[in-house]
């Protein structure tokens, strides 16, 4: 069983369609966003996250926004798209797939007239979503040989369908294995601070039958010493030319248990993901966050609170990409 | 600032007086205990926590519930004081330090008559107290020349003087550091899943007036590499013959992580805490906890939950102890 998209088109294709993330494990909440400031407003509380699904999200959230304020009025429409788009990419701003979606939808509304907008608009959306999801397939496709028959593979964070309009990045290749009649173990960091591994990717596998058990982000390197992980499999928020990784705080702990026990540390991301203008890890600004991310702490005491941390080339086994697994340096 | 005590007695000497740590870091709530139930429930809530703390508090809990239900009744003492000293093992039935606090109560009782049972163990108990603090001021007094002016220290979990009648164990050269007039700084691992860093550890240092940060434990590793931490201290819940260390889960992680960088990596644990029985930390059995420690998780997901893990002796800098620093084979 393959997992059911966490963004795309309701029925009718009049609303954008989310798996409302903020809600679960607890409750399974689908949400459908017309207006602008409902879509807005899903992106910047993370009710849609995933760099790949927020890609979407804005993408048809600016159609069906547009199609429905416009009223069929096309100059009304063309009137309305720059602004729209200014509040998307306004609604967290250092995410670049949100960005690179939404200016894709305006050169498209550039070469098309105004009779024609919203209908293109809606169009160049399906195309992006439709993109995504043949994107998480090919890396599911190109990784199937990574995952044998009754492999247990240790993740962090959540790289899965829950981040993509279709079947995710790093756990792509377990889905593909599983469709494929493979028995898969999966063992999911819980990713401290904001759980997304405990709420999010345990949920996702668990629902599409796939085994999964949690730990905490510190036991990850006692699992791997016990033998019981045969690989690794993590997603990338990007990858510079020389092959660093920047990915979810907790992500270079896991790879260097990896490397002591000497099993395979995989990193799967889109081919867009790879970002060859940025030479080394070293030249990533990394966000760091509040302090309150970490829950109760005494009066005063602060936090250090990165989201992300760089991975060295040097600790990683293969990057595989929809492209199929590729090599750095990456010019 | 030398950190207040978290178990002795109360000023009359009447009762057993703890600080309560299920309420930390919201409340400091000072409780004293006479009854053996109190005492009992105490140990076995965690209200009290930390091998060494354990073991005074049951000495110090068996005394004075000893000599308010005995009323000078030295008969009647002498028909309580082994079912006393049962319940109080069967309490944390792991717990080593309890069982040898208490078996060591019972011989004293066996070497004293009646009329004098129960003031016999009210100096025991002080005894072992005392005996107690001496030995994290002795480890504090070893640890000084580790820590040298400006040092920023990276530890796991909470082995302070939360967990001892003292000033703690891996704590105690920090503090030793601080009132020599030296700028400490540290970083506490969150410590999930129970979180002791961030609720005890960063509590018990910053009310000393020493800066801590803290930091989920999948972020150690990066702090490391951004060269922000020059030594690492934690404690140990047993070493073994060949210096394998038993501590808490994702103690493991740091020593890797340190190895990487090439930082020291210091156990600081009493002299009993080395187990030469046991010759490698392979046959150390580890206590699996429940998955509900981990917060919520998708309905029939299970956590993995070690509460400890195993760091090698090659990861290992030295071991300091309140015998000094010692290096294995421990015979």
């Amino acid at each position: 069983m393959l997992p059911s998209p966490s963004v795309g088109w309701s029925p009718d294709t009049a609303a954008l369609r989310i798996l409302d993330q903020r809600r679960l494990p607890a409750e399974e909440v689908l949400r459908d966003l017309v207006t602008l400031d409902d879509v807005v407003d899903a992106i910047r509380t993370l009710a849609v996250r995933g760099a790949p699904a927020i890609g979407v999200a804005a993408a048809i959230g600016l159609a069906v926004a547009l199609d429905a304020a416009s009223q069929s009025d096309g100059a009304r429409a063309r009137r309305l798209v720059t602004a729209y788009a200014s509040q998307l990419i306004a609604a967290r701003p250092t995410a670049v797939n949100l960005a690179w979606a939404v200016q894709r939808m305006l050169r498209r509304a550039g070469d098309v007239s105004d009779a024609d907008l919203v209908q293109a608009l809606r169009v160049e959306a399906e195309v992006i979503r439709q993109e995504d999801v043949s994107m998480c397939a090919s890396i599911g496709r190109h990784g199937l040989s990574l995952i044998p028959d009754g492999a247990r593979v240790l993740t962090h964070c959540n790289a899965g369908a829950l981040a993509t309009a279709g079947m995710g990045t790093a756990l792509a290749p377990i889905y593909t294995a599983h469709a494929a009649g493979r028995l898969v173990t999966v063992y999911a960091d819980e990713t401290r601070p904001l759980r997304q591994g405990a709420r999010l990717t345990a949920w996702e596998l668990s629902r599409a039958g796939i085994n999964v058990t949690v730990l905490p982000d510190g036991a990850a390197a006692s699992l791997i010493a016990q033998r019981q992980v045969d690989l690794v499999i993590v997603g990338a928020d990007r990858i510079t030319a020389n092959g660093d990784v920047a990915n979810k705080v907790g992500t270079y702990a896991v790879a260097l248990a990896a490397r002591a026990h000497g099993i395979p540390f995989y990193v799967a991301a889109p081919w867009s993901t790879i970002d060859p203008a940025t030479a080394t890890g070293a030249d990533i600004v990394i966000e760091h966050r509040a302090s309150d991310e970490l829950g109760e702490l005494p009066p005063g005491v602060p936090a250090w609170n990165p989201a992300f941390d760089v991975t060295p080339r040097s600790l990683v086994s293969a990057y595989l990409t929809d492209q199929g697994l590729v090599a750095p340096p990456f010019a």
